[in-house]
């Protein structure tokens, strides 16, 4: 989810992955629990409820229909990210509305249809996460592709307002960036094709966003049976409107930066200015109740250690350790130390898992080929597995469901290779500054890191594509050196590497969704084929709209500044200074909070039950860069559930999710009718401001007096 | 409840008083109700589960520790209320804090005892309630006593600030002070006397506050027994706690004026000018949930009627009608229609349920003494009428214990007459500008505008005496004419009738707590008469304390400014230019709202089932002067019960009093801690300001470019 991200250069996303054999062991527990239930409460089974509904196969879920909403939705969705790429450069997350409105579209038809006794094919939920799936890859592109950020940024208008002429530029054509996107966007579809089952099936990560939108798709198609599963929808129901109205209401106080709820200093302004306050979010309080408790803490825990201790004793240095003056938002000074020590620590704990589920995999296969005794890729036929036996109801029928229709690795692995050579020879054409051997780099490196990627938003719902991105074009960048055009090489690489990156957290929500919805991997899988091509078109046509309509596109003050493209094209500068440009002792900060994650993991892991307590060093790098007030979101979220079991744990376990889902889903759909609002140029009326004492006295008096 | 009241022009209080035959009628079915339902669901009424404790016997009510305490309670809020006085001129209530202070202090007493086996009497509820009634008598005087208003207003230092030397003055001093308090402040009591029954007993005011008070008192005291009454003092509890650090939440986003979420633009900015916004105040919530339907209606109907709708069109001839330029406040201008149009209609609805009351006390007693048929004045024996057999269990056991320790009429006339001679007598010796003519005829009306206030207090917790006092500032001050020393005369007539009239809606609100806790009026009014004396000498001790200590006392910028003495020598100044001195038709318009308060309650009377159904004039009038702002509040309030009965109408009737009652308190308690925060200096340190877009902007180049 992407909601309340704000893409500039202090809380662009990081992605987020930790080891969560915890959440696995808790989730299991708790659908057990769940399972055990349903004998006794009714119905406790979501699959139960839809046991009489036929399961298409994957090809009955990939409609005409379906795919013909999908491009309406992705024209209209594309319309919306551009426009709001151009302006503020802060893109809500559309998956909710793409799977409202399908339902809508599509369930609108067939009932027309039914009318006549036309139908002939009833509309299922599968189908409904087809289209939401197509939809998202398809708009997703309407960011990754950067029109807001690196791609423009190389444009010859950014460079000359970056007065930056002599590192060249390339400016955008409809041609080149259609190709580099078909070049590019396709290799992401592949690499999530193989981290699918691990974060799904093996790991049980919860993609707080995927789940919730699952349940919206469940509720829709709940017609009957089932008195609990009504129950539920009823619940979602009222959560629902709750959290779609105060998003509404929200959005009135919000005119001009630093208003509105977002901006409440619930703790002060002193902790505000070091980010910790609660800010209202209806979201992330349904991502904390979804989220294992041990997350919400190892967050909270980050966000104390970051902000509450090391960022003020560094910034007590400034002056010493980097000069001072340079504000909040300079990598060279304090914002470096963010971005790069919350960057050292994902990988420390992304790259510690990614071996650890390499060595297990390959182990697994070593030991499969020997005497079929294997844990991690276990085949679901072994029916007398402790791990499958344990399963509730619904886990074994969607887990059967999943490996059924799995798409080969090889499949995977072939695709990916195919891509990489194409890329590697085609890439240097379209970007002369780019060599063979960059592109070559970032393809042997991208898997990793789409799996740091994919992992951390399954944990926490934060997708940090645009983190890795900075990343590609600070190390690229100083490989170039000083080379002419190593500015464009590095935005360049920050394209690949954010298309990767972000495919794989956006897909693997959809793969979740699709779990829970019983859509099959393959039909998804070319719903996003399908979703992609429609993206790399799309979006391009309607940025040449914009580009053409508007002749001060991207210059400060008209009406759409494209803001990013500018700080993108300051970092690629930065860059091409190599790691000399990083503030004092940044880089040995970074050493030893890599070696942390990875010590911290290994303590988990070896530990047993006290191990188990160990926050998780991937959920606690997150607040490194954004700060604690998400944390602050989630913890509320985990204290609601907690004293609700507290009082009634049957209730808060057979509707916890229901209102989780409901607070997300609710304030997701208000991102539609709110960026609408923008797109029309309709504005908040009101800003509700917070100013200390002192300084509102002398506002009262300058506004007294003019 | 003086809460959230600010006393100025603009907003100062206005007696709230209207016809509550419906009132009578719904809270009588209710009762009921719940006196059926007592078999079914274990213990419904409160004094059921008080049955085995013994109630003392009046005198036994008083006693030494409860006047010990009072004493103490008395200078600790004597100081708090002085000290806000001489401040900011905003004075909360502080029933609830005096009520639970009390329990405190001698509960920890008893306690102490008891641990030494020394405890002889245990402490009772009505007891408390004697503690609660006589800090209420004598720290009311810190505020009708008028330090922070007329009395000091009459200063020299004061007539210099308002450039008004020429109509004289008159210095304070302690001995005048006490003397004119004692002579002016015991009236009320004994106006209060008779009015009681009519009250409580007949027209069955539900008195907020009081009714809140009383059920933190009862549940203070319940200890054992009834399952319900402990769930619902545990409900009270909850909501007790809610309230009380929202209020503590709500206090450090209100640094300044219209900061905070007293001043919140729900509605927008345009609404908000027109004071229609939900101000998030728990009280009027709560005391939206327990005034009825009717009223809340009410209230919302004259606040549209007026900010709506009238005050808007008259603002529109601003220039014609008034001067342009005279601003929000001035009484010259739109101020003007707001203050005398809420007065003559109150005034309407007032004196036409006094003259009814009048009319059927004495057919009644004229029947009484022919045939013993009467309803309105009903003797309690009486237990075939079937008034009182439809009474529930606790009505009944209250009316009862209420009715058999009643003060004699007789008595109450005598006492009142007596200070009236001695009044007229004394009182020009102390203001030789105030002739002894005046003096009468103030006595002759005072008693119908008591009635008046006391009936609004008891329908909408707004107690009005301050506009009351501007009444008798106008018409005192128009009749003395320009000679000399009329603006002194007004002042001082201000005085005596804001003492008789905030008494009145005081005292009842108190008696309707002793009503509920089976306090004996008895020994209500012995408290009341040693808490008005208490507080006639100990309030113009602090206040000489706060004199001679600072020199700059009521010196504008000094720190203790005493805003409101300069604005009511000026309306005294106004006053006496006379009803010339108001702006065009508002006689006019005035007459037309009292004629038009007068046949609403005809009809009402006349038209049986609609008429039930027709506004409360007096609940429409309140927020003609003070803005429908509370309107809201309470029709939330009203919305919430509404909700609730609709979803679980048992537990709306078993809990929903506890809620309100809850919300009530936890806010009125809070007001201690935030004065004696406000007497320390602690200032709140966030402004949660609300700007409009453009306003917005200007502030942020401003705060950017300093």
């Amino acid at each position: 989810m992407d909601q309340h991200r704000r893409r500039d250069e202090e809380e662009a996303e990081v992605e987020n992955a930790f080891n969560s054999e915890e959440g696995y062991d808790k989730k299991e527990k708790k659908e057990q629990r769940e399972g055990e239930k349903g004998g006794e409460a009714e119905v406790f089974s979501v699959e139960k409820a839809f046991e009489n509904k036929p399961i298409p196969s994957w090809r009955g879920q990939l409609t005409m229909r379906a795919f013909v909403v999908s491009f309406v939705l992705s024209i209209l969705f594309s319309f919306i990210v551009m426009k709001l790429n151009l302006t503020t450069g802060i893109i809500p997350s559309l998956n909710v509305s793409a799977g409202l409105l399908g339902f809508f579209f599509v369930k609108t038809w067939t009932k027309f249809l039914e009318k006549f006794s036309l139908l002939k094919q009833p509309f299922t939920r599968q189908e409904n996460t087809v289209i939401q799936t197509c939809v998202v890859a398809s708009s997703g592109i309407a960011f990754s592709g950067g029109f807001g950020s690196y791609l423009f940024g190389m444009s010859e208008r950014i460079a000359e307002q970056s007065e930056d002429t002599n590192h060249g530029f390339k400016n955008p054509s409809l041609s080149w960036i259609i190709g580099f996107l078909f070049i590019v966007s396709f290799r992401g579809l592949f690499s999530v094709v193989p981290l699918q089952k691990i974060m799904i099936i093996d790991f049980k990560l919860t993609y707080p966003s995927g789940t919730a939108t699952a349940y919206l798709i469940n509720s829709f198609h709940t017609t009957e049976g089932a008195k609990l599963a009504k129950k539920q929808v009823r619940t979602l129901g009222k959560f629902f409107s709750f959290s779609f109205l105060w998003g509404f209401f929200q959005w009135f106080f919000a005119a001009g930066d630093g208003c509105g709820f977002a901006n409440f200093p619930t703790f002060g302004l002193q902790a505000y200015k070091n980010r910790f306050y609660f800010d209202f979010s209806a979201t992330y309080v349904g991502v904390g109740m979804i989220c294992p408790y041990l997350i919400n803490i190892s967050v909270l825990v980050g966000g104390i250690l970051s902000w509450g201790l090391m960022w003020p004793l560094i910034e007590n240095r400034g002056g010493d350790w980097y000069s001072k003056g340079l504000g909040q938002t300079s990598l060279h000074g304090i914002q470096g130390y963010r971005v790069f020590i919350a960057i050292a620590m994902i990988l420390g704990d992304g790259l510690y898992n990614f071996i650890k589920v390499l060595t297990r995999t390959l182990s697994g296969l070593f030991h499969q080929v020997r005497n079929r005794e294997m844990t991690s890729n276990l085949p679901i036929a072994d029916q007398d597995s402790p791990v499958i036996s344990k399963l509730s109801y619904d886990d074994q029928k969607r887990t059967q469901l999943f490996l059924k229709d799995q798409i080969p690795t090889w499949f995977a692995i072939a695709g990916y290779v195919t891509i990489a050579v194409v890329s590697i020879f085609s890439l240097p054409h379209i970007f002369p500054e780019l060599k063979w051997y960059y592109v070559l780099v970032i393809y042997i490196c991208a898997p990793a890191l789409a799996f740091c990627n994919a992992y951390g938003c399954g944990l926490t719902d934060w997708s940090l594509a645009s983190t890795y991105g900075k990343l590609a074009i600070f190390t690229i960048g100083a490989w170039a050196g000083s080379a002419h055009g190593a500015v464009l090489a590095g935005l360049a690489a920050c394209g690949v590497m954010m298309n990767n990156v972000s495919t794989a957290s956006d897909l693997s929500q959809d793969f979740k969704t699709g779990y829970l919805t019983l859509a099959s991997p393959r039909s998804m899988f070319v719903s996003q084929i399908i979703g992609t091509a429609m993206g790399c078109i799309i979006s391009p046509c309607v940025f040449w709209l914009f580009y053409k309509a508007f002749d001060d596109l991207g210059l400060p003050g008209s009406e759409y500044p494209a803001p990013y493209a500018v700080v993108y094209r300051n970092m690629a500068k930065l860059g091409v200074e190599g790691f000399s440009a990083l503030p004092k002792d940044c880089l040995l900060l970074c050493y030893i909070f890599f070696g942390g994650a990875v010590v911290i993991n290994l303590m988990r892991d070896t530990l047993g039950k006290i191990g188990s307590y160990i926050p998780l060093p991937m959920a606690m790098a997150i607040p490194f860069y954004l700060g604690p007030y998400f944390a602050i979101d989630m913890c509320v979220g985990s204290l609601i559930l907690f004293v609700w079991s507290k009082i009634d744990k049957v209730k808060a376990d057979k509707f916890g999710p229901a209102v989780a889902s409901g607070l997300i889903c609710g304030e997701g759909i208000w991102t539609l009718p709110s960026s609408i609002l923008a797109l029309a140029g309709v504005k908040q009326p009101i800003c509700m401001k917070f100013l200390s004492r002192t300084t509102n006295s002398r506002v009262d008096t300058f506004l007294g007096s003019s």
